[in-house]
């Protein structure tokens, strides 16, 4: 081996030497090596061209889902916010992991130079296995328990805001810069853990080589060793970069090219109906192919070049690397301290041997380490992309914290472009071009609020969830024992009037005069089964020990579900605390007569009664309606069956355009 | 080098044989590792029941998106009639492509073959660099030009299936297996495609490695080094399978958790308004953080098994796979045959070391080989899990093909039920518990299908898209040029009368006399406006060359927009061949115009116009109208606005609860 490596260096200085041995010559190398990647910045300038031309301004914008963020200042700022909720102190569960991470990798790396000290010594191989088995799987046991770590204190942090006021309800309805809450809080979330404690070992594992092999190699060989090696990557590094097309950009184009593939799939399926009707399938298939083809011929491209790219970048750092790494540790026989060096070991040519080995594994381990860190770029960028996801979140429930909504809305006020938008946002990948963010900054004391048994309405405007105006100022009052019904075509304000009586949304003015919430009951159409036994579906949100603060016994809860003519229930489910899929075990019918038997439990003082008896037999609905009555609550009721009229005194008639009247029931409704 | 081999060998051999010297220290041995052994499988075994407990009969079902699909007989056999489109011919461009990338596999293993003789020869290895990076950088570019042939050829044979017979609507509106087919036909396809050919390269490259080396060592130390090395791998492997917790299974469980975790969230979002009625916050809270805990517990678990696992893992395959080495590397020396082997190189130290170096390069390409394939097998399952995926969506277009549909459905036949289930459907991940699959296997001859220029319905039902009927038997006869109005609530059956009509649904019963397709224009409230230019906006779906067979020069279609008083639109635009986003450039009444013009472009027999004029004024509306009506084109009409009465002679109502009336249209109706 040693002569093998002698061999190598022998061989190698000549060519080096004869290229540059007169000035004449460097020159000429030089200018050959200048011409030449003159020639390839020209050819990649013709490139870019396209590439501007492709991408245009989009290739500013960054896809960011599950992709590349930008590292750039914000990021750093956003991922230092979001650290200081990970890691809360010095002394947390977190701050430990690190430490012990930290140490392990200390470890580790000492380890692997001592293990290139005892290259091929048996004792000290196996000496070496157990703590060397041990750290690694550690450091992988530490990474991911940091990681769990991250996403507990994460997912704790969110839960809190997120689960409070509504937030859940708001973050969707109110404001649109998150589409999917669910997702960012568990899926993202865990993978932005992960990412970030991975990219801690990732990241300072090759660091910490670095540094550790390089002081040892310089030990060993002089700082000529590890600075070759480093001259060699980056000179590599920058050979790559003139010499290379942007495959970037080029990957940017391709990326476009499949969205606009994908989306032409996603439009035939969102508009599948009208161009069956039009028997458009050829007229389609045309232009799906036309852009699967201009994907296709692009790829093939990118891939050619890539195949080119892909030589010349093995030649040049793999091989390249290692001729540079055969004359590193040819360093001390041949460098300039070799007089020393031979001196020192006598010419042994065994001992040479032992270096040589020794240096060798140094070397390679140093050059991973170079590696690892160039690929853990990659990480960063992913890490961004998560973190974006994850701030943003934080941000949006922050502002909602301080009453701040934001909604993206088309510039036109025309109502149909509306809906088409909101049609749109739930297409596949159809971005909105010609919207823009509106800061609504929603002045929550724009309209009063006053707490009283009575509700009146003073001139409360009534908007659509686009923001139209449905009813410009809506006036009436209803005080206990009032009973109302409420009827009127769909999409004129039913709903919204409901939300703002239930404080899911916030008023834009006038006076409004209402009970705190829990004494009005919303019940709508498709009635919410909670997850939870048979007791919680009559008692929620109440807990088992809230029923018992109230005094409400097994025997009332019967009694309630023998008046909703459910008696039978607990019977046949196995007691109060059977736990079941409610939604499938139920019927339609009974669904909503537990909804109502929920309803008698709480007591409220108004019930909003949405459409919540469609599935009721007349008679059961005829007993209910009475028996609330009887328990002193008041109805406010919306249903289409003539039947209801007569439980009801007054009559709240939207009529569409605006307009609505408010009145006692006429007297032949109430027959 | 050599001396430290030898230092090794001699050291190993006094351990193995010390501890086998006497049939007693054998048996105790054994002994020992087999009550080792049992004591860990005991406690396994107890693993295992909790893992059936958590899993139960969900354990066997897989997910099978993007993960891990079942590598059985099934899996073989879609792949081969996968692989018959995919590879149509002995000599397609996908053959040529698999015989290249065998080539250039071979040529790559045997060059390093070759670079284990002459490592560390300065000569050899550049002379090896420019083949070397070549062969590899084609490796590469072959294997993913054959996934981008593979992907071409999958997506031109579905885009034919798919893209014909109005398949693409079918899909999605008459069965229910497929929910994102353009999902299957981008993304997954693409993936499969990627994964196919990674396959081929990841799976051969190591058998034909493992075969070479085997050989090539074998010739140098005899057959005992390779039989060694796979000896020692079985072992570990059958060790670790014994040894090891089910992890399979344990992150089935994690998975399962996971999923849970995020239903929870889906399930509040998706009841976000009624629970924040309910002001059910805090229940919520209480049992989301309940089920991350769960989660939390588990992982923590899990990742601490995997720790003591990982140490015992590296222990045995990394550190004993380098001893297992070491002594193969030793085998001429100390093996059977070394009286031969040191006659043969004459005792000379420098031969053995440079024996020594090739074998151990040998060596070590033979370990990463046996470690690749053991990777590979995840591909494989990646690879089962995207051919499911594929193979279902061709499935699914043979048996439309074939007139079969099939959908997933509640066995319940409450509609109220069904509702329900749709409601779902949208949901994330909430899957149906309760459902079975019902082959429908519709009928296409049931009803019978006529061609005439008269639309007359015998004894029709019409369906509504959950298969409940609407109505039982539709009956109505109208011949051109007599002007139907159609009115009634939502839901009755006016757009399951539309598609029928459409031919867009089979035909369950009774007689249908009716033009062919072209003959029958549908204009839905919100216009399909296709990608493409001024023009295709108005002949869509014809194409230009129609345009021109047909004779219609584009002062004719200058002259259907001024008709639908878009006159300027030429001009505004940039000419006929002007392309924007449409959609976006255009106003609510403008696309409502466009649609008609197109109508009148087409000049079908009859009109189905579903509130198509919404958006447009009443006096361009009763122009549009009047002109429709004088160029010969019998409106079927759906509106809100009473001024359209007076356009139509016949009037189909639909009364709700399977009623309807059909007359001419009232005297008073028509002023």
């Amino acid at each position: 081996m040693s002569q093998a490596f002698m061999n190598l260096a022998n061989t190698l200085m000549p060519y080096i030497k004869a290229s540059l041995a007169t000035p004449q010559r460097k020159v000429a190398t030089a200018a050959i090596v200048a011409a030449l990647l003159y020639a390839i910045r020209q050819k990649n300038a013709r490139d870019e061209e396209r590439v501007k031309k492709m991408l245009g301004d989009a290739g500013n914008r960054k896809a960011r889902r599950g992709g590349k963020g930008n590292v750039d200042k914000e990021f750093f700022e956003r991922i230092k916010k979001l650290l200081r909720i990970a890691i809360p102190s010095y002394n947390s569960r977190e701050a430990v992991y690190v430490v012990i991470l930290t140490g392990l990798l200390v470890v580790r790396t000492y380890m692997s130079i001592w293990l290139a000290d005892v290259n091929g010594q048996i004792f000290g191989l196996m000496l070496f296995a157990i703590p060397s088995s041990t750290v690694n799987s550690a450091m992988e046991y530490y990474s991911k328990l940091l990681a769990l770590a991250f996403r507990e204190r994460l997912t704790r942090y969110f839960h809190t805001q997120y689960l409070q006021k509504m937030f859940f309800y708001k973050i969707c309805n109110l404001d649109s810069r998150i589409q999917n809450p669910d997702q960012r809080l568990t899926q993202d979330l865990d993978k932005w853990a992960q990412s970030l404690a991975n990219l801690y070992l990732n990241f300072t594992k090759p660091v910490l080589d670095i540094f550790l092999f390089s002081r040892k190699l310089a030990e060993l060989v002089g700082w000529e060793g590890p600075g070759l090696t480093f001259a060699w990557y980056f000179l590599s590094a920058c050979i790559i970069r003139v010499v290379s097309p942007a495959f970037g950009k080029l990957t940017a184009i391709e990326q476009k090219l499949e969205g606009e593939y994908r989306s032409k799939h996603s439009d035939l399926l969102n508009h599948a109906e009208e161009i069956a009707f039009y028997n458009g399938s050829d007229w389609e298939k045309t232009h799906i192919n036309n852009k699967f083809y201009e994907l296709h011929k692009h790829v093939k491209e990118v891939l050619y070049r890539r195949f080119l790219m892909g030589i010349y970048d093995s030649m040049l750092v793999k091989y390249g690397a290692v001729m540079v790494g055969y004359t590193v540790i040819g360093l001390p026989v041949f460098g300039p301290g070799k007089e020393r060096y031979l001196r020192e070991v006598g010419n042994d040519p065994s001992r040479i041997t032992k270096d040589y080995v020794r240096n060798s594994s140094l070397l390679i381990n140093l050059a991973k380490a170079i590696g690892r860190i160039v690929v853990s770029y990659k990480d960063v960028q992913n890490l961004a992309g998560y973190t974006t996801l994850i701030y943003e979140m934080k941000e949006v429930l922050d502002d909602l914290e301080n009453g701040k909504y934001k909604r993206i809305m088309v510039t036109s006020n025309s109502l149909e472009d509306q809906e088409e938008e909101e049609q749109k946002n739930n297409g596949v990948k159809s971005i909105p071009s010609k919207t823009n963010m509106m800061d609504e900054s929603l002045k929550k004391n724009h309209g009063q609020i006053a707490i009283s048994n009575d509700i009146i309405f003073e001139n409360v405007p009534i908007l659509s969830p686009n923001g139209d105006t449905l009813i410009p100022a809506m006036n009436f009052q209803i005080s206990p024992g009032m009973n109302l019904m409420i009827t009127g075509p769909n999409g004129c304000g039913k709903s919204s009037l409901f939300r703002i009586l239930g404080e899911l949304w916030p008023i834009f003015g006038g006076k409004l005069t209402k009970p705190s919430i829990e004494k009005i009951f919303y019940i709508p159409q498709r009635p919410y089964l909670p997850n939870g036994s048979l007791r919680d579906q009559l008692i929620y949100p109440n807990t088992h020990a809230d029923q018992k603060r109230k005094g409400v016994s097994d025997e009332d809860l019967q009694h309630i579900l023998n008046e909703v003519r459910l008696g039978y229930l607990v019977g046949r489910e196995g007691g109060w605390q059977a736990v079941n899929d409610w939604n499938d075990v139920l019927s339609g019918g009974e669904k909503q007569r537990i909804a109502m038997a929920r309803l008698i439990y709480h007591k409220p003082t108004y019930a909003i009664l949405d459409e919540c008896t469609s599935a009721v037999s007349v008679d059961v609905e005829g007993h209910l309606y009475t028996y609330m009555k009887s328990q002193g609550i008041t109805l406010i009721t919306v249903s289409h069956r003539d039947t209801l009229w007569k439980y009801h005194e007054y009559l709240l008639k939207f009529l569409g355009d605006k307009q609505y009247t408010f009145g006692e029931m006429p007297e032949e409704r109430r027959k």
